[in-house]
């Protein structure tokens, strides 16, 4: 039977978060960091541009209040309308840097409970509000940025407090968790237990379970279960028409899942506000190995190799020659580099790892690095570290690189393996042409895998280019929309696990089959007639 | 980049489908192995039900023509109408036995490409004609019998002549498959290319592939890969309102998954006419164990343990001692018997089957067998090659027994590893006293697990008890009203693999979320507005 779990302790010193960039304040990059990165970039601006306070942010007027018996849960103060105004991609960073805030809330709401969710929605419903689902802000896809523009008034729905492991099953190793649960706080609940969920996005410290779950991210696994969606065994929706509470079961074949309904929804039917996830026994044997490639496609060959072993490493990111560079971890030689990490909770895992390295080495790879660790503090090898300190550091740095005004992005895709060396050629060059004609220089656009199929990779895109002071968002757009015209061309998704936002809908739109929109849409008008729920994302926003 | 295959070599020797029972007419019991089985059951009736000659059927008369340049696609011979009136459960079998053929479907279509399947649903919006897909009839829920009584007639729609595999992308070890393709002629079709879908129901002759997606069919793996959702790379299916043909991708995060609607949908939303499957290389190694157990408890811990290894055995199936008795695997000691089995294309398996065989011995299990074989032609070894055999007969058996007024049918579920011996024991308590109020006797309630997940197995129940002649249906009806009961108490789903159909609404209704339902039903809307396909399975049919 499962126990109800004592409250948890607070989360060890939060970090207070920036209300522009990414992440941590104190981990932002000084003026200095900014100038000397920029260095790096042939024809970059040379100074920074200033941080503004948030005291001298023009807000635009809060246009609606709510009944008293809400106010409670309610905030207008300039800081929380700020923060709550736009996701964290560069190009919501850069129009925070130039302060432009007229996407801002009118309102922030902190619910404590489902009750205060129920009276939010039904307020809201009812006064024409549009509700904004925030989770914790790191969409890069414009999914918390309003932009619809005809409702009454709009509610940034910020679940922070919602953060409780409510219940565990450590026989089932299950646990009840609440959506608001960013990702460090639901693992220190989890850690007494000897368990853990294992779902390390990028995002992990500044991202809610709740936001994995609308989003359907993608996580720690590389391969077998990458997204979220594997680990959830029911959940829990607020809707406009009433509560929805999937049945508790490992498997089930009772119709269509009414969890992946719900599941990449982003908002847009339902509050997602708990969930029963799988958990995982805490790895005790870890072991990790990087190799380097002279030809990428010899390494693409190890990679669909290893996809298709039936192996299932944790770790399998490959990175192109560019990428490898990019992240330090390049031999010098030039080559490719493909990360390996194996886990286990129950046993030593050199044995696996000596496999997979044996395939890469079938397939021209020259093993660079290689470790293993084993015991509950077992933490890995250079290699990985090295990776995923650069991983974890990457969003700080591209702060510093559009405080430069150096156009710095990504996006995200998969395809299958017969389509991808295609794909890969036309993303470089058609993406490349861009960057040249946007921004007359060369620029970088990189590759790597970041999760891999057994019929496929998915591929993440790094593009860097020096921008013109003012014009940054304009010349990100015009790249971004090319990539997104050669990602359509090519059949390869909109996106793996960005979710679609509102700055992925014309892909999105292209790819969804058109009955399956037609019931979609029914479906959203019937959870949510008013048509309040975080508008413009998936559908378009109704007119009020 | 796929090749388009050529046509397929036809499926060597068809059997003769039996109209009223399993499978191959040749393969049913004889008279005489039908009493032998019934000496078995105590009460049981002595001489065996006739089986009617389809000249001798009272099918009602056929209410609806179609237009000219349909009528090459449609009949309303007696033999075909009756073959497609029932699905395969006890009830059906016993209905045709007795000859009630109310439910007849007015016509039979077999089309031969999408563009039949669209002119057939125009026909039928238009008409008023209720459109059943028939899979190949092994439903055993109620799933292709029409009950609902007020459309202007009714169509069994037959998709067996699209049946071939018609493109195959070898790199990423996929292939595009018509909905109609049974198991060995799909087989068939991708053993030449060294792959396999490697789905096996045990209705795997006497199904097809647009069925086991239709209904989310478990299949041949007991662990990670248990249901055909996780095997779909992206689905082509005819709604009434427009084809719909998602992205083949090895995965996305682009919203709601739209295949994950049509899983599982049962007809309802569409006809699903092509899939892109992934596929797995040949397994050229395999290697399978037993393992007894006396005490019951102790062999679900151990495949608890199991499913929570990451090992992933292929097989697992945990037989409880009825029903290792029953399936005469046991070792004569009256224990539980535990069947593993691994298989790998890659490499040797043994050294995974002895740390699961270590696994169960650690929990106090005997292990009784253990062999392996490598080699494409692996065909496993004597405890796997038993089980298999019994597993595939058991359907005649079951009609063997019904021809003998044997109540013999069967219930899967499935639930959480916390909540298991609860249901175990309530279902041996509550079904086995409605057996007994019922039958007068006290019957078999046996139990095995055909699949397992880390937090929870899928459980199966067998149900033997002798019948009354005559009220056979009633009396089954009536224990499985308080097995579904039984199932609705403990949390635990409807059904795992078999679907819901007409049977299990009821239990399914309340089990599925409102807030879920009203979007079903609004999606239904918007896709099958005439509301013609499958009526009354998920959910109530149309008053037309």
């Amino acid at each position: 039977m499962a126990d109800r779990t004592s409250p948890p302790p607070r989360p060890e010193s939060a970090p207070t978060r920036s209300w522009w960039g990414w992440g941590a304040s104190d981990r932002a990059l000084s003026d200095a960091e900014c100038a000397s990165l920029a260095a790096l970039v042939p024809g970059a601006t040379e100074a920074a541009l200033p941080v503004p306070a948030v005291a001298s942010l023009e807000l635009p007027p809060v246009r609606v209040s709510a009944p008293a018996a809400l106010a409670r849960l309610l905030s207008s103060a300039p800081a929380d309308r700020a923060a709550h105004t736009y996701g964290k991609a560069f190009r919501d960073v850069v129009r925070a840097l130039y302060g432009e805030m007229a996407a801002a809330p009118d309102l922030v709401a902190r619910p404590r409970d489902e009750r205060d969710v129920v009276d939010l929605l039904d307020w809201a419903a009812g006064a024409g509000v549009a509700v904004v689902p925030y989770g914790a802000g790191s969409s890069v896809v414009g999914g918390v940025e309003y932009r619809a523009g005809n409702h009454r008034g709009v509610l940034s729905l910020d679940l922070s407090r919602l953060d409780r492991v409510l219940e565990i099953d450590r026989v089932s190793r299950a646990a009840l968790i609440q959506a608001g649960a960013l990702g460090p706080g639901l693992e220190s609940q989890l850690r007494p237990h000897g368990l853990t969920l294992r779902h390390f996005p990028q995002s992990f410290a500044f991202s809610t379970l709740g936001g994995w779950l609308a989003t359907r991210a993608g996580g720690h696994y590389a391969t077998l279960h990458t997204h979220i969606d594997d680990l959830v065994e029911s959940l829990r929706v607020v809707t406009p028409t009433g509560v929805s509470q999937s049945l508790r079961v490992p498997g089930s074949g009772a119709g269509p899942s009414p969890d992946r309904l719900f599941l990449g929804s982003e908002g847009t039917l339902g509050i997602i506000t708990e969930a029963w996830m799988r958990l995982q026994d805490r790895p005790s044997h870890k072991a990790s190995a990087s190799v380097v490639f002279e030809r990428f496609p010899d390494a693409v060959d190890t990679v669909r190799a290893i996809a298709q072993s039936g192996l299932h490493p944790a770790n399998c990111r490959l990175l192109d020659p560019g990428e490898a560079a990019l992240s330090g971890v390049a031999s010098g030689g030039g080559g490719s580099v493909l990360v390996l990490g194996v886990e286990s909770a129950h046993g030593p895992v050199d044995g696996r790892l000596a496999e997979l390295v044996a395939l890469a080495r079938d397939h021209g790879g020259s093993p660079a690095e290689r470790s293993s660790a084993s015991g509950d503090s077992a933490s890995g090898d250079s290699a990985a570290t090295a990776w995923r300190s650069a991983f974890l550091r990457m969003p700080y740095i591209r702060d510093g690189l559009a405080r430069m005004s150096v156009i710095s992005e990504t996006f995200e895709t998969a395809c299958t393996w017969d389509r991808f060396p295609e794909l890969y050629e036309a993303a470089h060059r058609e993406v490349g042409a861009a960057v040249k004609k946007v921004t007359g220089a060369s620029g970088l656009v990189n590759c790597r895998f970041t999760h891999v199929y057994p019929d496929g990779p998915a591929t993440y895109f790094t593009v860097i280019a020096p921008g013109r002071r003012g014009a940054e968002v304009a010349m990100w757009d015009e790249i971004k929309a090319a990539a997104m015209e050669t990602l359509g061309k090519q059949g390869a998704t909109v996106t793996h696990h960005h979710a679609v936002g509102r700055d992925h809908r014309p892909g999105y739109d292209r790819q969804r089959p058109e009955p399956f929109a037609l019931a979609l849409r029914a479906a959203k008008q019937a959870l949510d007639p008013a048509g309040i729920l975080n508008p413009g994302v998936l559908f378009d926003a109704p007119t009020v």
